[in-house]
């Protein structure tokens, strides 16, 4: 088991540090800044990237939603889900650390400002409400068990798993940065929260919620999908 | 029968809440949006995805043109094609509906605009004109249906099929954007014309007629070039 | 026979209305543009996705310099170059007048400009020399030979060469677009310069000398590295 | 021995002509420039491309960091890793001479300026200090290591390693590059700075120290994941 969650640890630093690395160190800058297509992009490869490389060994999760989609489609043990839980929120919260550590060496450091984190309302990249960073992350995280569920289900030969996850991931962030940031990962959002500016920890709850509804509701249609006639 | 009309729902759904919301929600935004590139990559994604996810359900069309072309090359049985018409539309639309629904939600909200829907002449992102969205919309049609029967024939490993069709349609929207904002999926117009304000629901017989006859072409082509001599 | 030579047909003609058509149409637009990275990502995804489709049938060369590479490494039969060379720059000159219609189709047209055809000197995108334009063709179809023949060698697992060898189009692009605006491909030069304004055609000799130089050097590197000890 | 040594000079002058290529010559030009997005996908296609064609030759390293880190995790022999080291030099240098040459041709030439060159500080892209870019080479390289001795172990079908090692390159890049301009592999820092102006010289210690740092870590984390209890 502790090999399985070191790698759970490994594996949502990454996905913290390079995703939201990204955003935070690369994005914005003027004329040759990665934009939201170059955060998306990082996003999904951090995933890509750590599901060949650890998924053998912990099954690549990296994130608390997919953990419970898994349960919920009998792909998980429910015993293993609060320990992976634990260690994904501080790999998490180890990434946000070694990133501030990072972003903080800049020449006239001021603050890190949104840090990446999540948010609805004022807090949201584009200024949309609540009910719609709802919809989003619930949409966007069913449609992420799906595609899990269905990459790695037996018809689909072995090794694209990665690739189908990862490249949905970053098309995930494609559509919904705008919205909320985008998040479907409650560690990722835990991590930075802790350090951001603005009320990113008062509404670390949607960022749990949302993600969590989406992936039984992601596990439930794969069920129905996928189920003998 | 119903498991591969939900799967072909689950994917049309995709396919325009994920191409046409990264188009309506993150392409256009100053320095950081994601651009007609941005734009490419997420319909190409969205099929990439949920053709791993449920290709292995419903043969993955997510398109009526793509049904078509499938029944013309003998691989798809004539008889399934009005159901599959059916629910693509119905799956479009519910996309539409709900991207609706998460864009209406931004702070000052003022209205859709031409919501990612298709179009030519004035109604065309740069102006050009009915001839020129034909030739555009049945070229890259056409090329669509090689690319999927090619990729998916025997001669080609297992597995890669998605990654060419997905990353086929992400380039042709690279190509086609400017001329007509890309269709080749009557499906994926429909659904967004319903709630897009300008010309596009009486410009939307333009994007049943070419898709289609490009799908024929591409069918025939592919039959030419893989007939036994 | 003819079943390869409507193959080539079929991949070159895509080939250059994919990539110069996302060039002319869709890259130097204000805000939304694809820019060079769009039309790098195209070109290589036009060889991507007929590799997949038509390799089987024709080798999925689309490129007189690849078929003369592949004479050199032994893996062509040279016998074949000049039918394969005829009917690369037919579907050239068929895909790039087909551009033609579709461009010219924009309101208040005004003329096709280079109509991304390569030049060097004050023809180059940013003004480099013969020099520069010789030496960057010369080493990137070098390349791109290494490439196609490493990856088509019998120690990569089948289905992975349509992968490399695209996605090594597009990193060319990347790299020799200021220069050259990136031939590597007589075919492809020939078929955009019987239609630009401009140079094309008096400067068409080096797109026909330097890619064919480059592939029979790329094609004895890789003789020396895969010959046994 | 002497074939393996000729594909490794062969991949890391492509790694260094292709990806700095890309950066010197495409990346900050205005409106269709590639930016910061198409070099990381640049540096990681030089990899992806040359992994499929001399990786089964050599091992496909490039990178002196990459050898060590494979000496330390018991999959390259130690005797062999001084000789890699001085081709991969001696690789780079050839690129950054061959860079320089095209370089040079353009009309008006000013010189090199950075030259793709790695620093901190002052020299850093966005003036981030010494510790921010030793704490950023060392665990960027130190993930590749993983993502590297992950994607190539049993567990993993044959052919995938090199998308993910490929695009964990360009995932590295996107997130780094504001920092350091990315390093993570000190063949090429020590190509470009032999013709950049500014420090790059008297810097490059750093962009030794820190991926072999990072490299030997990274090597380290991987066996203890992947030893059996």
């Amino acid at each position: 088991m502790s090999k399985k969650l070191l790698a759970e640890f490994v594996g949502t630093f990454w996905l913290v540090f390079g995703g939201c690395g990204s955003a935070v160190l690369a994005a914005g800058i003027e004329n040759v800044g990665i934009g939201w297509l170059g955060v998306s992009l990082a996003f999904g490869l951090t995933v890509l990237t750590m599901a060949y490389a650890v998924g053998g060994i912990s099954g690549g999760h990296f994130n608390p939603a997919v953990s419970l989609g898994l349960v919920v489609a009998g792909r998980f043990p429910a015993k293993d889900l609060i320990p992976y839980w634990l260690v994904q929120v501080i790999g998490a919260i180890a990434a946000a650390a070694t990133l501030y550590v990072v972003v903080s060496g800049i020449n006239g450091f001021e603050g890190v400002g949104g840090f990446a984190s999540n948010g609805y309302g004022a807090a949201s990249p584009l200024g949309y409400g609540m009910m719609s960073a709802l919809v989003m992350e619930i949409v966007m995280t069913a449609a992420f068990l799906i595609i899990i569920l269905g990459a790695t289900s037996a018809t689909v030969p072995a090794g694209f798993a990665p690739i189908a996850i990862g490249l949905g991931l970053t098309l995930i962030h494609l559509v919904s940065i705008p919205v909320t940031n985008t998040s479907v990962n409650p560690a990722r959002s835990t991590g930075v929260a802790l350090f951001a500016d603005g009320p990113a920890l008062t509404q670390l709850w949607l960022f749990w919620v949302a993600p969590l509804v989406g992936a039984v509701i992601g596990a439930v249609i794969w069920k129905i999908l996928s189920t003998d006639d």
